[in-house]
């Protein structure tokens, strides 16, 4: 174990060492998008392919809509719930970028997952974070934004799509209209020869499906990269001859192994499990998402969700919310589907979130060494600490982090330069629960 | 005139027979984009270039998003400001639609322009109307939605958009941002050699600059459409060599006699009216409407506005709203610019908006008869009736129009199969002004 956390750090530090200062790669250090129109170098065009690249995601991350098509989730209509802040002290104010000067993360110190010594402050500003929403007890206690991101403006939450679809698939289930031991061939039947003709949906939510496809985006061969063209999510190559649209693409994935018996982390599942939702209902995820969720919520903003060529919804990871929305999904979750004064989720649905999932699947899996004991179940992540906390995650740096015994939501959108989790899980694990200590002890 | 009247009238009712019923062209009828997938013959792709053309319009024009990038309109934070019903009588109340009893369109009785009965429900059915919303002295008489239109679902408003960022343009004028009097070459300097170099904004706001472009949608070599593949509001053909993206096109025109000349209505000077606003202020007009009108509005749904590929606005005919948040802007102008307790728009701007144009320009124009004695101005129709009335319209039967003399505002959307607005005008134009009387005298 300490030789593959040593190669791990080797392999983590080497990769940033090539990075730019975060501070350099924001849309307005570079003139990304700036003026009308912006220089032609610092355009980002859907066709150029710069969507998740850095430094242009600094830009892309909270500009999705203006790349593609999308499916707005409407807020509802009424008062949007209050997401109070901390009671202030008669020396400190909120200043004009809602930073409350209560919380001083460079005052949180811990020792990051490679030994060194750490803050949240660095934690915050190493992950290139666009936004960090802290909640306390149900109240705001730290809300800063950066690069490009509004308190207003959604930010694309990537695989946090998962936590959130996840939730409205397990309210579903709760109220009879969807059946987890059911297969995901029954409710769509196209997908007869594919891997997920037999696969139950709570195989899907837990991702232990058996299927030929690899998530390594470090391979320009993966699956996870066709499938992006067949969906449209990158420009397609002239002449390309792949399968159109997601639906198309899913049918085309075939099984290997047996279901339930790894931990494989896999998009695709998601994209499935969302096909089935609006199958199984006659309405797609964003709605969904909606009536079940934005709408009992109270949310302050209207979400979106990003969708294919032929109308298909990104149902892996193109949910886009406003940080304070995200944080208010988050605290429902805190609080047994309870926000605002409504009981959003059934509280089985968070207890069986809360649960966890197979822990000795999770271990054998290669690639999550950095949540050591950790659990996959209902498309969130364990920690199986002893404060109990879990997390939505995505790649670039999103994260979605309850921490029930500290009472503490942590809601951060980013967009670091390297996708992989692990160039930020380093600082990111071990700060979120040192900021979780100092706010419970606090 | 009357030998004018009567070829138009062939014109019209030869062009009309040929269409279907408009129960027959919904997206329920047809199946349109319904389910997951949809079926292939009822699938709307933008590569189809099915944006405009019916009966596919039904469903594109209540959900623009789905098919090309956008940018939002931010709708301000608080609750959305009170669009009241009129009070029910004892024996009615409001029905699941949203339909108030209380005023039957079929009563409203008149005779068309072209000499034939009539009557208002006759009028919503054969304009293929999405949404009518009816303000009655600030109170919501009538609204309704078919097709696809939702309450809280934006529709595109075509060149309604004219008169919404009219008057965000006219604000800034009275704020002393911009000067209507200095030419669009001034503010932006890429403009020189082409036709807006020594165009005054008002020129531009009151369309009679002298341009060499040609706004029939009938003629498929007009440069409207030409224009449109600049902006990729059509998909563009393989080997496509024009301009790219709207600010490159509209450097192309080039200026065709004297300004101020003549009355000639073509939207490339509204876009260049929406890049002087967001040139000169650094803000784009998405977020220049949210400032302006749909924060201090109280709107309670978000707007958006269409995108071109390089991240420009269709600022003439992009805007998509809630017909709920058009009828809060329509109040806003019959009001002297006050709505919902709040000072929206200096009353001067309104007030010069209903001080109308240029009537004999107007009646110069040979496309306009069916809007005799009006006159343009401020990116405004007027009628110059005894009523004062005055509207905004778009192409495919879109109307917002403000009677001050009947205390009425009548927000229509809809999805005609034709574009011309010749086709809905001699019901809609007689229609809205018996309306009106009704109203007043009701």
């Amino acid at each position: 174990m300490q030789t593959t956390l040593q190669a791990l750090r080797d392999e983590v530090e080497q990769a940033l060492a090539g990075l730019g200062e975060p501070e350099a790669s924001t849309p307005q250090a570079l003139g990304m998008m700036q003026g009308f129109p912006p220089r032609p170098d610092a355009m980002v065009r859907f066709e150029q392919d710069r969507m998740l690249a850095a430094p242009w995601n600094r830009w892309t991350f909270s500009h999705v809509r203006e790349l593609m098509p999308t499916a707005g989730v409407w807020r509802g209509g009424g008062t949007p719930s209050a997401l109070p802040a901390q009671p202030q002290t008669a020396s400190s104010g909120p200043r004009a970028t809602g930073v409350l000067p209560r919380l001083d993360l460079a005052q949180v110190r811990y020792t990051d997952l490679f030994g060194r010594p750490a803050d949240c402050a660095q934690m915050v500003r190493q992950a290139y974070t666009d936004g960090l929403l802290v909640l306390h007890r149900g109240h705001v206690v730290h809300e800063q934004y950066a690069g490009e991101l509004r308190p207003e403006r959604q930010h694309l939450a990537m695989s946090i799509t998962k936590s959130v679809f996840g939730m409205v698939v397990a309210q579903l289930a709760h109220e009879g209209v969807l059946s987890l031991t059911a297969t995901a061939g029954h409710y769509v039947p196209e997908l007869a020869g594919s891997a997920w003709e037999d696969a139950t949906l709570q195989h899907l939510l837990d991702m232990t499906v058996g299927v030929a496809y690899s998530e390594d985006y470090n391979n320009a061969e993966a699956e996870v990269w066709r499938h992006a063209l067949a969906g449209r999510m990158r420009p397609r190559p002239p002449g390309y001859a792949g399968p159109m649209g997601f639906y198309a693409s899913l049918r085309t994935f075939r099984k290997q192994g047996e279901h339930g018996a790894a931990f494989e982390y896999k998009t695709v599942n998601s994209e499935v499990l969302a096909w089935v939702a609006a199958r199984a209902t006659g309405i797609r995820m964003a709605d969904l998402v909606s009536q079940k969720l934005w709408q009992p919520l109270g949310a302050e903003h209207d979400a979106y969700v990003m969708l294919d060529d032929h109308g298909a919804e990104a149902g892996g990871g193109g949910l886009c919310t406003s940080l304070r929305d995200l944080a208010r999904f988050g605290e429902a979750m805190r609080c047994d589907g309870h926000f605002g004064g409504r009981q959003v989720l059934a509280p089985e649905v968070v207890a069986e979130v809360r649960r966890g999932g197979d822990r000795l699947l999770f271990a054998n899996s290669p690639a999550y060494t950095l949540i050591e004991g950790g659990s996959y179940h209902n498309q969130w992540w364990l920690t199986h600490n002893a404060h109990g906390a879990f997390m939505g995650r995505g790649i670039f740096g999103q994260n979605l982090y309850i921490d029930p015994a500290a009472e503490m939501v942590v809601a951060r959108y980013a967009a670091h330069p390297l996708a992989a989790s692990r160039y930020t899980d380093p600082l990111t694990l071990p700060g979120l629960h040192a900021l979780a200590l100092a706010l419970r002890d606090g």
